[in-house]
């Protein structure tokens, strides 16, 4: 075997070309890191039926001896989603993250009923040795608590890794971004930064977290004679701790609505992250005790996600809650890109019991926690990177970061733009594409995973239906003794109905078809036949499946035989 | 029969509590004129598979004797969409609209080898007689040419209908929104007025499209050496005008791309509407003759529609035009709520082939078509109607446009929310609700009409995919002969097959099977117990189709059942 070469390989498994399941593994000799392992949602158009989308981990699997653990930069779904389904197909590799991070992985590892990996919790500041490498986490603000930029140190340089992150000079609580480290660590000289790019379309700063405190304090002020209900990102638990404080100099009691909503926020208490009185928060159950304007509620569904709280209240569907003329609702968030239609309907079914309904850009009801563009150019100035990956983002995204990173400076020969799978080296004087490994999106549907032909097969059906056609045939006097046509999702009349099976009469009658052998060519006809029968007549293409049960009266056994495409 | 009452009747049969296929029914006695008749486009999440979404024409059809006629504000699709659906089903109704209004009317049906209707071309301050009803034709500005808003007088009273529209001070060509004329109909007095409301959420005024202009003339001048490519509406003659002016000052030859773009920009040509020398416009095919900075292509596609011109281009799949570093591709349009992901893959996509793109909202690419609230409010002023109606809008902008109303001191009982379906009656004092007629949203498919019952089924197929199993039985011996099941779109292991064929035999050992009468039950149970089975281990809920293929030794006639649900 040839000898392993000392230079840094960075392996990129997801959140290059897209927004969602973040994945990177570090390599330096035998040890490997990797950073974060996130999910994706589905959606309806392209993945229909699939629960989530997680990253191929098939580096990993074949790496399995050299990897020393998985660093989390912060709780979000597109960070840490993947992580079950890594520990079930990898074993137990250990995991180090911020307390909150590590709780939310703790929890959905127990609502899988599955075993705890050895998980280190971190705080700003913490160095961690995981082989070679030495992690330190630097505490940067995002719209979450307890979130991390990483660096890295390895034996011939230095990884800095952004994370997901904003410059908020003003955050509600916690730690803010600790721009004097990352400074020094700058200052130090950063080979390579990993830089993420979401906002990087937008001019300008983000918005500090506090000036959706401001609009939220209005809103109570001026309803002070209706019921709250206020939508939101469940994890982001400053922005519930605003509210609550808010409720609190006010009078109202507060109601979690929505599982993740309730579960995120007792975890947090826990965690000593949200405080409130003893008398402060109510269970939703018993929202019927108190006067309407002596109550807010807040819940999930912000992004209209079919089966949260929001979702259930606008439908009239929820067990607790029904919506009527004395509620204010403000939806605290901004549609991600493909949840706009979902939101707009939310929207609509809200007024149409009746509510007020505060949403959109008129308001300042949510701020972003991503870093916008002359946040971006502080960061790249401050690490001052030789080598340079923007990542998390989409293509047009990565591609904007890096018109960002050429306009400072950066020549374009140490900046490189990636893919899924994309492997690149730090040599001593050039960063080098290596090779392109087996990765990309693994759907999750229930508990099996499903392979794109299945996705295929279920667009086709999704826009065209089925149509089963049943050819019953006596094999021994070479005879068709019965059809019958089955469909689902097609539309036609009994007339067509009854042509079809004229068709396959003549298909039947003019085909070679003697035996077992013939087969194939008769249900090929007979698919080929029916499919431009009903393309021409109907404008449709479903999916078209002969049977045929052939039947023999002197041999005992019958035999049915399926086509398979 | 009752005797009629003479007052007007207002039937909404689409446009109301939705953007698109707007259609709406005025009636008087024995009189009725149709306004607009539109279409929407299908989502893949809702509406799985159909190509079109029109209204439902019940109510017509059961007054065609009272109809005069259909009056077009403007050949948008979701004015004209549904026009050759109308005629078909109710015979040749005659259409009165502006030039290229009926033009785009007349292509449709000649497209479809249609007979044409009776088809009067109307100009602004036009007034028709239909009936009781006078019809004058009131231009404004939109995004088409050939705009008008409807002053409809009737016996006992007037109706203004503003159409789509926004307040261009400086249209590019064609005629300018002539306000002195609906000030002068509002101070004769309306009675009722219908108001579009798609930009009511927007402050402010619309933008110019003068505006637009200059942002394409700067793109023009700075990428000399470019080709150049721009995406947008073709609907839109001013904006190609404005390019195909530009692009004859620096020597450019403009090529369309995209069937609508080359069809529309033919017959605004011929209507006089789009000018150009004689040599500025080359075929697409002819744009290898030239030097790519001598180039502009005008295309379809701004909206990332997956068989356009762009998106083919995009996809390297375009046959005369290849995107390349050498390219700037402007989308001259911003994305319909929906189509996001689609648009945002679009861009990603040509910048993946080295294009230069240029898009969203920090350039002045695009400006809408639609009235935002000072202009909303400046028709409202103008009108002075006594009755308001909002339209056009889902019905949260219907709602805000009822908040603008109110607060310009039209008094709450003279407004009034509507639904599709809804029927309402101007009383001699009041504005009255009537009942709701049955209409809705008609689902074409090729050439069908498709029920909700099939898109239910498609839904389903589209999630979790078919599972058919196929029961052999020989009926004589009561004995289960053979079993086997075919699926298509779910996910099992081969292990998995024969624990379901399992389960079928005990279901059919244990059912009390006898002959017809008892299939029912069989087949229940056999779905019932594999749903249930499919569902517990693998979590997925596929359309479950259980076959009895029943035979019998001594019949002659094999029957085959299949399963209905």
């Amino acid at each position: 075997m040839a000898k392993q070469p000392k230079q840094l390989e960075v392996a990129f498994l997801g959140g290059v070309g897209e927004i969602g399941k973040n994945m990177t593994a570090i390599k330096f000799g035998d040890d490997i890191i990797i950073i974060d392992c996130g999910s994706t949602f589905p959606s309806v158009d392209d993945t229909p039926g699939i629960d989530l989308i997680i990253p191929d981990f098939t580096y990993i699997k074949a790496n399995l001896d050299k990897i020393k653990g998985v660093v989390i930069t912060h709780g979000h779904e597109d960070h840490i989603g993947g992580i079950p389904y890594l520990l079930a197909e990898c074993g137990n590799i250990p995991i180090y993250g911020s307390s909150l991070a590590v709780a939310l992985i703790r929890h959905k590892l127990t609502e899988k009923k599955m075993d705890m990996p050895k998980m280190h919790v971190v705080k700003n500041g913490d160095v961690k040795k995981l082989g070679v490498f030495s992690v330190e986490f630097v505490s940067v603000t995002h719209s979450i608590l307890g979130a991390f930029a990483l660096s890295i140190n390895y034996p011939s340089g230095s990884l800095f890794h952004t994370g997901d992150y904003k410059i908020d000079y003003t955050p509600i609580d916690g730690e803010s971004i600790d721009l004097g480290r990352i400074a020094s660590i700058g200052n130090k000289g950063v080979t390579l930064m990993l830089g993420e790019s979401t906002n990087v379309e937008k001019k300008g700063t983000t918005i500090s977290e506090q000036e959706v405190g401001v609009t939220l304090q209005r809103i109570i002020e001026t309803h002070s004679d209706k019921r709250i209900i206020i939508a939101t990102f469940a994890s982001n638990v400053n922005r519930v701790q605003q509210i609550i404080r808010m409720c609190e100099k006010v009078g109202r009691k507060v109601a979690f609505d929505g599982r993740s909503m309730v579960k995120i926020s007792e975890i947090a208490k826990e965690l000593g992250m949200l405080e409130y009185m003893d008398n402060t928060v109510i269970d939703i159950e018993d929202i019927k005790d108190f006067e309407p304007n002596k109550l807010c509620i807040i819940s999930t569904g912000s992004q209209g996600e079919p089966m949260s709280a929001l979702t259930r209240m606008a439908n009239g569907e929820d067990r607790s809650v029904v919506i009527g003329d004395n509620d204010v609702v403000a939806i605290s968030s901004q549609p991600i890109p493909g949840n706009e239609k979902a939101v707009y309907t939310l929207i609509n079914n809200l007024y149409r019991r009746g509510a007020k309904v505060l949403y959109g850009s008129l308001e300042q009801l949510h701020v972003s926690g991503h870093a916008c563009q002359d946040e971006l150019k502080l960061m790249l100035s401050l690490v001052k990177p030789k080598y340079f990956i923007p990542v998390h983002g989409e293509y047009r995204h990565l591609k904007k970061h890096e018109e960002l990173a050429l306009s400072l400076g950066i020549p374009k020969e140490n900046i490189r733009l990636v893919d899924t799978g994309n492997r690149i080296a730090i040599k001593k004087k050039s960063i080098q594409f290596i090779d392109s490994v087996e990765a990309g999106e693994v759907y999750v549907d229930g508990d099996s995973n499903v392979d794109s032909m299945v996705l295929r097969e279920r667009k086709q059906l999704s826009s065209d239906g089925v149509l089963i056609a049943l050819l019953d045939i006596d094999v021994e006097n070479r005879a068709l003794t019965a059809i019958d046509i089955l469909s689902r999702g097609v539309v036609f009349e009994e007339e067509f109905l009854e042509k079809m099976k004229d068709v396959i009469e003549d298909v039947f009658a003019t085909s070679s078809y003697k035996d077992e052998k013939s087969r194939g060519g008769l249900k090929n006809n007979v698919r080929r036949k029916l499919e431009r029968m009903i393309l021409n007549k109907l404008k449709q293409r479903p999916m078209v499946l002969p049977l045929l049960i052939e039947h023999s009266k002197t041999e005992k056994t019958d035999t049915v035989e399926v086509d398979e495409v």
